[in-house]
């Protein structure tokens, strides 16, 4: 490959975000951590048609984003997201054809697999209301902080509806356990802060004034971390599914050694032997 | 297909169940909950070749019940279910040939795939003594209701038996974790109400004078919810066990869609229009 | 097969441990109950090129010896591990090419899969620091006992690396769950005794002066134990991991009805019968 081609290979997997501009949430990028925010407060944060096929775009560009490295979700005011809005979403399925109701429920699907595709770790910072697809895109996010007063339900139930939305089935179970996870989506009923945070929902809960600021440190601290090492991480979190475990050891070992290939690697090594701190540049 | 063919689908596959005699157990059905009574409480409830062949029959039989839409699993007196008896059981299949004893293990676990292959959710009511295939027993439930001074153990190893029965290896590590499981598995040990509560076992901890109560109104709850996507979200549950979660993404949005175009779901847009209540129907 | 070809096939699967001389870690054998010491505690008990290969060689022979029947890892001192030697491994692998890096990774891989193929339990002993590829050795043992004090950390981003390695994306998050795995991996952050504790990964907390006396007493428990059993126990645990609910339920159909043909099943109902305490042999 001539080093024009490969600039060719470079030019196509590469996009900035920076200077993106989001029509149905807020964005912004500081220092390398974006930060979504769904800002419709005076209705709780609710998605819509719109909002749902943005989030999906603006999460498949992140795979080739190069002025990214962590993200940021929360709400505008003290709530999370409710979730579908009963008048933008739910009115208009009522009517639809099966192969359009199936366009819906594949495209709120791929939000979640772009979510899971993305090299970057996402931090989901609840407060309040944190409910249906809402509750969703908590769980498909990487790390969560929550506050004592969120309230996290999956509230399909409540619509007439199944548990099984948007891969909950599937995730939520291994992140607080199966018991757990059937009284969640079997019943509808809300987990108080304190128990998401005792089920291993939260990795911990804040101050909710505190919120924001904390899972901005997080996430500036996973920037500078070695990136694409973490992205390794992601990916093979997402991978090993459902390996079996002989499978998933030898697929590390792979992954590894391509990570102990990386230039950060060596600036961790010289960093330590000149008892310095390492400064990763995510390659 | 004309009228009459539907109707012989549908005669095919619909049972009532609320008339049925059970010979090995206590069975009642109201306002579609069954109540299943495990009920030789002079010795603490065992199990038997012939209630283990009728469980699973049973189970087998309420995928096509019209008028079941949760199950109540308890025992008689002040314990769960003591396992398999060991008169009984064990003593007869000491002397069995392979393909025999192949035959006791392949119905045992055939009661546990009957009752994950049923779509009305199961919840298990834990007093007291729950152990060996009783505790596969409320593993294999959907919901667990457990009191502090219940007992539970997965005894196997006490009998020079291993830990793999019924899919203990399998399921249990997904309700409590890897760790936990392997403990009880390996060791035989009891694992108190409170233990068993903090690692997800029981969804609660109830007083036993009102556990019973307590089981029947969260069955009551769940029956009069929107059952037939109940029965997507337990089938789901099952199906996605090893999944990858792309896999189980689409699986999840193929689901929905089906549970889109119910009634239950029109049925709760418009209660929520006509700011009432839903009342479910099933269907 | 005539009676000396069994005997062929016996020999050929039969060692004795009880007299292997380790060279880069301490190894006694009492009781059936085999102890592994990392013994470099003015280091912490760091890992070396020569000790992987060795522990890797070693836990492959467990498949095969007679005497052992149970498998204590603890560190001298007051640390278990502080894993890859910085100098020692680290500072020589950044030189490497790509074949040779993943001629590491797989030793290290091996490793693990050894643990995990090795009938006997492993019970991990963790006192002070359990860091990098010695968090890994505990996460692969199949029982845990830790210190309060102990400090638990999955250290890979520390230098550059990624959280995938030797299997931790895959075995973590089964244990203490997919959100508290993501933190640890991601942010290599410690772990405290009391956090480690209450996510599933130590089975329980010791004194310090008592850790190493709590394990082999569980140790020899399990090993007086039905240990063919056991054997079978910790396989399918193994093996069921990424298998249907359904493919588990006949899997162990299958493994415990041959647990029914040994005669460790008929010395347990003997015992129970004559009103003993069943001594089991292991066959």
């Amino acid at each position: 490959m001539t080093r024009s081609t490969a600039d060719a290979l470079l030019a196509g997997n590469r996009l900035t975000l920076a200077g993106y501009e989001a029509k149905h949430f807020g964005w912004s990028v500081t220092s390398k951590v974006a930060t979504i925010t769904l800002n419709r407060p005076e209705r709780k944060n609710p998605l819509t048609f719109e909002s749902y096929a943005e989030l999906r775009d603006l999460f498949r560009d992140l795979a080739y984003a190069t002025d990214v490295k962590a993200v940021v979700l929360h709400g505008a005011g003290e709530n999370f997201c409710s979730g579908g809005d009963v008048h933008d979403i739910i009115a208009p399925l009522i009517d639809l054809p099966m192969p359009e109701l199936l366009l819906f429920t594949r495209m709120t699907g791929d939000l979640v697999k772009a979510m899971r595709h993305c090299p970057q770790p996402i931090i989901a910072a609840v407060d309040g209301v944190c409910a249906g697809a809402g509750a969703i895109l908590a769980m498909a996010s990487d790390l969560r902080l929550g506050t004592a007063r969120s309230k996290l339900a999956f509230l399909f139930t409540r619509v007439g509806l199944a548990g099984c939305d948007m891969g909950a089935c599937a995730m939520l179970p291994r992140i607080i356990g199966q018991g757990r996870a059937a009284e969640l989506l079997f019943t509808g009923r809300s987990a108080s802060g304190d128990e998401a945070h005792a089920w291993g929902f939260y990795n911990r809960l804040c101050d909710p004034a505190a919120l924001i600021e904390e899972a901005h440190k997080l996430a500036a601290d996973l920037a500078s971390g070695p990136t694409f090492a973490h992205g390794m991480t992601k990916k093979m979190l997402h991978q090993e599914w459902s390996m079996s475990i002989d499978e998933a050891i030898e697929s590390e070992a792979q992954a590894q050694a391509i990570c102990m290939g990386t230039r950060d690697f060596e600036r961790a090594y010289d960093a330590f032997a000149a008892k310095t701190r390492p400064v990763f540049e995510g390659d």
